[in-house]
């Protein structure tokens, strides 16, 4: 990890943010600029606006002004409109006056890819750095702040529905995708905030959800977001979000994997780039929306429904085809639809028809259009149940007497304290009702029921998240097994097969037995001493790939066959590498491998250190069978990523093979996670593999620690060799 | 498969899809009535109207007549608006009155689960069948016919737009969602038809489709529905849509797989009911969408793309962000977006500012705005290289100046004859410039990236799927391999290992060598006679499962060991089955197993003969990794299932396994889905478990086909046991 900043305050970024004066500085004098845009747009902010602009100042107003030096004293922001090559001098200038933010607007820098472009931008950075005037952009289309009142861009923003208590904070990295996100205001949606970043040369996107975690005004905040240098703010934003009880809803772009370095080695490869962000996305307890069609819908869900209060979905329609499709998608995203109670079941039958469905999905059918009031009478009896946390009501026409019967949930909504999910399968988008709706506090809309189901899906993983942090906190580090491991990373770049597997005994991984022998008869007392059959295998810090070398031999039953053994492993090896240092040979006990895992990790260079796990052979080389996480996890997070593996399955027996034992199994990951934890900054490639299931048990047979660079010179790391290698 | 009746001819349902006279037969005189609604629906349809109301005839209007009598003669269509237990005599003088086509509204029958109320309905299909009268429900919303002019229903039904050439003819099992579908004629498609089904006791969703099939207004079908006791009528409409040209676009609900038969035995049961509706839509040449929001948009794309002359695609906007979606989601949904050929890249740099990106996907920037041409010019470029068969823009905002530059696209679509895609990333989602651009018959419009790109995939695979139709025909049968079968299948229920395979082999799948003998010092002739290693295994068809039995030794090496497994072998196998006749022992081979497959196949209840091929192991067992056809396939459409496994790297080699001769597998995998087919009515299963790949060769170690029914007495399949039975 690059060192990085730490996130500006909020309160630092208000006059950036939220400013209640501003200065507009535009050096052209047409109708059109960018600045006077901008002042058409703050017009009824409610700010107070000034104008520099040297063309226009002999006008008389006494709001426009010359130069920014005439501005009777520091406004809290400047939004600066001019051509690019007039924008340092006039930030400088702003920044001399004691302005405490700016915008810019210009392009032309770092995007254009070109060294001079991007220099530009530096000392745009260098002087936001040096005089604590928090710079916005360049190449940035501005924000929308204070529920849509200050329009602080020179863009045709839609109107927003100004703050009210269920607000949208958004955050875009893009400008245009950002305002594209706001024209769903349109329709009924909140927002607190629009908040575009641009070429991010001083505040960003973590910054900019940094302050929405703590503005009183947004609920909860959506996130669109590219890519950044350092990510890990991103992340703590997060964190402050979370602990203000607000969800971030996240889409990333660029998830594409053509882009992942390929030259990674074997379990690092494992982990493309967009696995880690997931998995980064899913420590910071981000909500992550694979379309970005559904941000703002599944953000405006978040912002009405609070927290699960039972993982039980109902469903409701007038429409019988209706319901097959809900109970379709539940079982496709793992959502339970649950049958009603009895008592429930009653209360459904007093109001449906007998070619109805008094079940869940409940079909109350068509007879609603004589009888109104049963479609309420329905959802209040089903989320009255313990059994309901939600209820989902897909609605087929969009039409005057369809929009009163929606309204008419509302109050059930508020008295249950349960989100009711309006589906609007009108393909009449923003047909009559639809606004009313989505402007509900207790009513969230969805135009798809895959959507719906999705949404429901992980906003209960959402709140088993939320409910796991509210447990007991995090692992105490071991100083004991983190001096092993300093000592064995004393030897070189590459710890040996040996040193490895006592790295891991020290962090409480379970590994096979072994003795170094350096002759044939060492080999065949370690053998008896351990009992047929036995493994053989070459230890050299110069020979990683024993197997190519020759140097394994499996299944020993008898001392001849360990002498035999010892004498073609040292000749292949030798053959194989005639100047590799032969430390010995490993003699292990031979262990039945009923199911092999593979788990490691690596240096993540926006992330630090990541765990992968996956099922060995063909499921991690062929099927990419892996789940990722940042390090260190718990024991019941690693369970979790088991629980994520497609072959699963396996770990419960398989053909007759013993269950393993999982939470062994989990431990064992964990452990690893917190070795690679502990040494982040000199760990750079860790892999177990195998991590055999042996009879049940869970045992790493093999390992291998690369380390990032020799921490001692090589006169040293010789001196903590093995005394005894004279090889018989 | 039941026998089904065949479908019925367009001509004959024109009188009750389309008709120029028309009955409303209503007993109630409520303004409000299903009656009167339907007649003011009709009010300017152009149709002759009629109305047989008892209680209205007194009012004198020369067209209210008091019974179907008065009729002045058989009008086209009786729409039967009576209380439901009035049906069936209304309709009995309808039919006597000659009227041809009926529409009945009322429920309560079949729907109700009720066997009383199913008698009723089977009331309605006898008349239809005994008269000819066709009838459309019960339980049944109406029809929209003609464009929209003509709206059969009773129902607040959305205005259409009149046919124009790019109309969609909806059929709807579910009258309900077939209006809700029909609602997006607001924004701008033109539908020729909507027509739902109801109960179908008559005229049912698979007539309505071949009837479209042969509509010159309908250019493209969209078909939703849930399932019906004979799919294979819905097939073969399909097959007349695909002769006229129209491709079908089908959405089936009630897709889960918790009512899939549990007890099907092994390979059978790979094989959900999910899966081989999707196998039967393929062969069919649907496009099966998954999800009900996607089908009027998909099928609208359809009507305007034509076939796709390229399958590369490219990308075109004014933001960056968009871009980028636009390549996550292509490298998803495996779209090509290759880069333009160098005098395009020339062509584009001339309309694209250097901070813009003049590759594929193109960033032509917000410089647009001043230079609102560039935008065609780039798409003309692009679109006039053999490169590209289709064009993705994104759209950010819903305002007028972008509608404007949006249908400044349309020349540029009907020039280059290549569809261009509209994605609509305002969240205002009916706005501005949505209807102008749905309505174009050049510009197909999306309401998601993630659509947009799956439906330009099922394009691809659309276009490859004509082209191969068009290739050379089916497969010619080989009577003398049907003999082998008939021979074989004379002998039980269950045919032996050796009587599998040598039907398998008859149908030409490779299988592996043996001989049935009847002493030790025969299988040691044999043994010898194939080399060794050799397996041996118990042949009797009462011993079904020989591996259990103890009936099976593998890896014999010399005639001593021959001998032991031949006296254990009959030991264990005696135990076990102390009744069971056993034929002898069968001496094979022992080949070595680098890869296993297991092909196989049922009939299924509703679709006959299907083929299932997947890879051994855990990939059936665990991944349920396996794909499904309607039986035959051809080689290449077996090559197709293969390719569709996720394993299927496997074949190509993996760990220095040599590789698979696809070839020879696909042609196992086509000659079993022969056999199956040939005799259709006669087997109900068979596995070939495994087909093996050994040193790159295809060759089936093991066989069992069960047969549905002995068809000859046990008697005459005792003359056909092997004469030889004295076991030593």
């Amino acid at each position: 990890m690059t060192s990085s900043r730490s996130l500006y305050h909020a309160a630092e970024l208000r006059p950036l943010l939220q400013p209640r004066s501003v200065a507009i500085v535009d050096f052209s004098s047409k109708p059109g600029s960018f600045g006077a845009r901008t002042a058409q747009n703050l017009a009824d902010s409610g700010a107070e606006v000034w104008v520099v602009n040297p063309k226009r100042a002999a006008e008389g107003s006494p709001k426009v002004l010359a130069t920014v030096e005439e501005l009777p004293g520091p406004v809290d922001c400047a939004i600066i409109a001019v051509p690019r090559d007039a924008v340092q001098e006039v930030a400088q200038a702003c920044a001399r006056k004691g302005i405490r933010g700016a915008i810019v607007y210009a392009s032309g820098y770092a995007e254009t890819g070109q060294a001079e472009h991007r220099r530009l931008q530096e000392q745009l950075t260098a002087l936001a750095r040096q005089t604590g005037m928090h710079i916005l952009g360049p190449n940035c289309i501005g924000i929308l702040s204070d529920g849509g009142r200050l329009r602080l861009t020179f863009a045709e923003a839609p109107e927003l529905q100004h703050a009210r208590p269920v607000s949208i904070g958004l955050v875009s990295q893009s400008g245009g995708l950002g305002l594209a996100l706001a024209q769903s205001a349109r329709h009924g949606y909140a927002f607190s905030h629009v908040l575009t970043a641009g070429n991010s040369c001083d505040v960003d996107v973590a910054d900019q959800v940094a302050y929405l975690a703590e503005d009183p005004h947004c609920k909860v905040i959506a996130c669109l977001f590219e890519g950044m240098a350092d990510p890990q703010r991103l992340l703590e934003a997060g964190r402050r979000a979370a602990r203000a009880g607000k969800p971030v809803i996240v889409h990333k772009l660029a998830t594409g994997e053509e882009g992942t370095q390929a030259a990674m080695s074997h379990t690092g490869s494992l982990a493309g780039s967009a696995a880690v962000y997931r998995a980064a996305f899913e420590s910071a307890g981000f909500i992550e929306v694979d379309d970005f069609e559904a941000l703002i819908e599944t953000a405006a869900f978040f912002a009405k429904a609070g927290r699960p209060r039972s993982p039980g979905v109902a469903a409701l329609s007038t429409s019988g085809g209706a319901t097959i499709m809900v109970a379709d998608k539940a079982e496709l995203h793992q959502v339970a639809l649950p049958q009603p109670p009895a008592e429930v079941t009653a209360l459904l039958r007093s109001h449906i028809p007998e070619f109805g469905s008094a079940r869940n999905p409940c079909d109350v059918t068509a007879q609603i259009l004589g009888n109104p009031q049963s479609l309420p009478e329905c959802a209040r009896a089903m989320l009255a149940s313990d059994v309901y946390g939600a209820l989902v009501l897909p609605h087929p026409y969009a039409y005057a007497p369809g929009t009163q019967r929606l309204l008419a949930l509302e109050a059930v909504g508020r008295d249950s304290g349960k989100p009711i999910c309006c589906v609007w399968l009108s393909q009449w988008l923003d047909g009559p009702g639809a606004i009313e709706v989505e402007a509900s506090p207790h009513l969230a809309l969805f135009r798809s029921i895959d959507r719906c189901m999705a949404t429901l899906r992980a906003w209960h993983l959402y709140g088993q998240r939320m409910a796991r942090q509210a447990g007991p906190g995090s692992r105490l580090s071991d100083p004991a097994a983190a001096q092993v491991f300093a000592k064995e990373a004393g030897a070189g770049t590459t710890l040996t097969e040996s040193a490895s597997k006592r790295v891991l005994g020290a962090y409480g991984v379970p590994v096979v037995p072994e003795r170094l022998v350096q002759s044939a008869n060492a080999a065949v007392d370690a053998a008896e001493g351990f009992g047929y059959p036995v493994v053989l295998k070459v230890q050299s810090a110069d020979i990683p790939h024993k197997t190519e070398a020759g140097g394994v031999r499996l299944d020993l039953r008898s001392g001849e066959a360990v002498r035999d053994a010892y004498r073609a492993i040292l000749d292949s090896a030798r053959a194989h590498s005639p100047d590799a240092r032969i430390d010995g040979l490993l003699v292990q006990p031979m262990i039945r491998r009923d199911l092999e895992l593979i788990v490691g990790g690596r240096r993540d260079p926006l992330f630090g250190p990541i765990v992968v796990v996956g099922l060995g052979g063909i499921f991690v080389e062929l099927l990419k069978d892996s789940t990722v996480a940042l390090a260190p996890v718990s024991p019941s997070q690693a369970r979790e990523m088991l629980d994520r593996l497609r072959g699963r399955a396996l770990l419960d027996g398989f053909r007759g093979m013993p269950a393993a034992d999982i939470g062994e199994v989990s431990a064992a990951v964990a452990r690893v996670s917190e070795l690679l934890a502990d040494h982040a900054d000199t760990i750079d490639e860790l892999d177990v593999n195998p991590l055999v299931i042996s009879d049940g048990r869970t045992v790493a047979v093999d390992a291998l620690i690369a380390l990032r660079t020799a921490p001692v010179s090589v006169d040293d790391a010789e001196s903590q060799r093995p005394q005894a290698t004279h090889i018989t």
